[in-house]
């Protein structure tokens, strides 16, 4: 086998993703799924009664201070915002708690005021499902976002607030 | 004013609490305030429509960790849970969504077989309000937090599951 042939096969081999969450595709727009915001901290919770789905919205580190310093409009550029949001079950040994069922998808708002200034300074980014599939067919996908954040044009685009908790 | 006096009297302002959390009183059982558990990792979360209460359920590494195992049935000594709660409010940009309002209260439950043996292996504790009011009269408190906790006697007397996420 000629040496090229053989690089790019290695090449080849090496180069595509392989394990966890590299396998994850991108969002239309290139956003990745950040790391490890699974074990980000508290900003607050929801449940929405018109779409019956529970959410849990937490924030990287950027995020957690500026929320805690009251530095939120606007928020500081490297802030991200990751909702978690699930459809709502039963408990079973408790019937009147709604608790995280299936989950729906996450998502995740990236403040950067110079990269997203075509999406209100916030780079938005959805993946659906424990497979995380994408959300959008291409970058246009954002403009949804925008405009379901209208509402909280004045609060810097963003719905929440941090829970109360004596500190 | 003669030197033993004066001791006393620095030991008394000294000694005394002064800031933030040391100003809380234990539970009547003797349990303090876990540190720092605001930056804990999440659990899950869940709405109580009874009560009209959003709750968020975090854990301490030890805690983290067994759930992400599945460890949980025991769930380890040092292991501690911890359940915030709000009381319900409606988003004024989003009514359909169901948003913490005022502290209800905060409460742990702290695995410990020895410590804990009384009540069922587990050390409970509640704080009402953001002032953080020690629940109960008297350490029989936890009688209340065990029989409420009997539905899930076959889960370790834990209701909630860590919510389902790529990993």
């Amino acid at each position: 086998m000629p040496k090229i042939f053989l690089c790019v096969l290695i090449a080849t081999v090496f180069a595509g993703p392989a394990f966890g969450e590299s396998q994850v595709k991108p969002a239309p727009n290139g956003i990745t799924v950040p790391d490890g915001y699974q074990d980000w901290r508290l900003i607050s919770s929801s449940y929405r009664e018109d779409n019956k789905t529970l959410r849990v919205i937490l924030g990287n580190d950027k995020a957690i201070e500026a929320a805690l310093a009251g530095q939120t409009n606007p928020w500081p550029d490297g802030a991200i915002i990751g909702k978690l949001v699930w459809k709502e079950d039963r408990h079973p040994q408790w019937p009147s708690a709604i608790i995280p069922g299936e989950l729906s998808h996450i998502e995740f708002m990236i403040k950067d005021q110079e990269k997203y200034a075509d999406t209100v300074n916030w780079g938005f980014a959805r993946w659906v499902g424990m497979e995380l599939t994408p959300y959008g067919e291409s970058a246009d996908f954002a403009k949804e976002c925008v405009n379901c954040h209208i509402p909280v044009k004045d609060k810097d685009y963003v719905f929440s607030k941090i829970s109360p908790l004596p500190r």
